[in-house]
C-alpha cells in the first residue's frame, strides 16, 4: 500500500501513460478500501506518487471523472478474476464454486479490505453522480455477461444463463461484503457451495 | 424525506425520548441513502428537526456513536421486514421468495435509495471504526439468526439451516445492491426465485 512506483520509463510518452495508470490504480484501490466520499484526490495523488497537477491534467473533471476511470479499471480486474475462476473447471457448478474460493483467497490476502470495486461507491453516489452510476451499472452488466456466456457455453438456454448469472453475481457480491464484515472466508465458501448446488439443480 | 416530526409529546420525558428517536431514525435513513462519510452530523440534526446541541447531548461520542445507534435501529427494522416476509407462507421456499418480493417493493417505493441499512457504512468504515464494525457484524448475525430459526422450524438440520441462512442473506443483500444500481426489481425477484429453488433442492 505504501509502495510508490515512480514513472521511470524511457520516453515521455511511456512516462505519461505510466502516471495516468498509477493514478487510476491508486484511485481504484482506495475506492475499494474506503469508498468515494472518504477518498480525497490529494490522497489518491500521494498514493500514486503523482502531483496534484498531473492528476488534474489527466482528469480535468476532478474526482468524479477519476472515479469513473477507477470503476472501469476495477470492472476489468474483477471480470478477469471471474474468467480465471470460471476457466478452472469444465463443469459449470464446480467453476462457480472455484470463483467463490478464488474471491475468498484474494479477500483474505488483502486483509479483508479489497472487495468488490463498485459496491461502496455505487451506494454512496446513488442518484447523485450519474456518470459514476453509469460506470457501476456497466461493470455489473459486464460481470453478468461473463457469467452468462459461461453458462450458455455449458448448455443452459440463454434465459436460464441470464437469470443464473444475475443470481450468482448478486450472491457472490453479498457474500463478499459478509466475509469482509466477519473477516472470514466462510460466507464466500458457503455461498459458493450453494451456488454450485443451484446450478446442479437444473440437471 | 423533508418531513420533520416535531416532538410535541406531553411530558418532558416523552419529549426527550422523542428527540433521541427522531435523531436515530434520521441518521439511519441518511446512512442508508448516502453512506457514512457523506453524512454530516449537522444534516442529521436538520433532518431530525433537532438542535446540534441535543444531538451531542444524546450522543457525546459524536457521529461514530450515533452511527452505532443508527445501525442498531436499522438492524431491528430489517429483522422485522425479514420476519414479515418469512411469516407469509408455511413453505420455507415460498417464504424466502416472498422476502425478496417484499424487499423489492420497499426498495422501489423508496425511489431505490433505502436498501440494506449496513452495507455502505460497513464498507466505508472497514478496519477504521471498531464500534461501527461490531454493530454491523451484530446486525448481519441477527438477520442470519432470523432466517436460520425459520429454516430450523421448517425441519432443516441446524447445520443446513445455518448455511442456508448465510447464503440466502448474502444473496438478498447482493441483489438489493444490484436492484439499486439497475433501478429495477428484477435482480431481487430473480434471486428470490433461485433461493426458493435452492431451498427446494434439499428435499
Amino acid at each position: 500500500m505504501q509502495t510508490k512506483q515512480q514513472g521511470v520509463s524511457g520516453t515521455d510518452t511511456e512516462a505519461t501513460v505510466g502516471t495516468r495508470e498509477r493514478v487510476v490504480r491508486a484511485a481504484s484501490r482506495l475506492l475499494q478500501q474506503q469508498g468515494y466520499e472518504g477518498t480525497g484526490i490529494k490522497l489518491i495523488a500521494r498514493e500514486a506518487g503523482a502531483t496534484l497537477g498531473s492528476v488534474y491534467h489527466f482528469f480535468p473533471g476532478g474526482k468524479e471523472e477519476l472515479a469513473v476511470a477507477a470503476i472501469q479499471h476495477g470492472d476489468q480486474e474483477f471480470a478477469d478474476m471471474l474468467r480465471t475462476g470460471l476457466d478452472s473447471a469444465d463443469d459449470p457448478a464446480t467453476a462457480v464454486e472455484n470463483c467463490a474460493r478464488h474471491l475468498a483467497t484474494a479477500l483474505r490476502a488483502s486483509g479483508w479490505t479489497e472487495g468488490c470495486p463498485v459496491t461502496s461507491t455505487a451506494l454512496e453516489t446513488l442518484g447523485r453522480a450519474p456518470s459514476i452510476q453509469e460506470a457501476c451499472s456497466q461493470a455489473l452488466r459486464n460481470w453478468q455477461n461473463v457469467l452468462s456466456a459461461h453458462f450458455t457455453r455449458s448448455g443452459f438456454t440463454s434465459e436460464q444463463a441470464h437469470d443464473l448469472a444475475c443470481t450468482v453475481l448478486s450472491a457472490l457480491e453479498g457474500a463478499e461484503v459478509t466475509s469482509q464484515v466477519f473477516r472470514s472466508e466462510q460466507p464466500l465458501l458457503t455461498t459458493g457451495r450453494h451456488m454450485a448446488q443451484l446450478v446442479r439443480s437444473y440437471s
